[in-house]
């Protein structure tokens, strides 16, 4: 039971990171063709920025009739190496039909 | 009428742009203090991530029972120096009690 709810988890989530835009369009639109009817796209820090470019080029460009259908924001704190604890943003953006 | 609507439209809004989220987390406490019932935080391209973190320490560590009540994206065409026309993503994060 846990085994299945852990390998269902990430898939209709997207973590926006490093590559370029293109690569995470690509993991939404292959998603959503694969019959998701929902997807997230999740991102920290500095990647927010690309996770909404991410978000407008799939809903302009690729996909009809998608939409965003909430965005959440929210605050995650961190642990550096040196024991120090940081605050990151976050954010997390549905998108369906 | 249209002075009066020019004059008052910046009012409850605040750009994020390139200095110190601080500064603008100064404007939304400022302008809530002042009596706004709601204040935008809008911002565009890598200022995405900033308006967030701006919406995040407001809510979490400078005013009480204040909460986001709508987060909207969006894009914007800018033309660049030499004709160009490139797609900016945008934000608009409505904080309010």
């Amino acid at each position: 039971m846990a085994e299945q709810a852990q390998e269902k988890l990430p898939e209709n989530v997207v973590f926006v990171g490093m590559k370029p835009p293109m690569a995470y369009v690509l993991g939404v639109v292959t998603q959503l063709s694969n019959g998701q009817k929902q997807v997230f796209l999740k991102a920290r820090g500095r990647s927010i920025s690309k996770a909404v470019d991410v978000a407008e080029i799939v809903r302009r460009k690729f996909v009809q009739d998608i939409r965003v259908s909430s965005i959440d924001i929210g605050t995650e704190e961190r642990s550096l190496e040196n024991g120090q604890k940081i605050n990151v943003s976050t954010i997390s953006i549905a998108i369906g039909k």
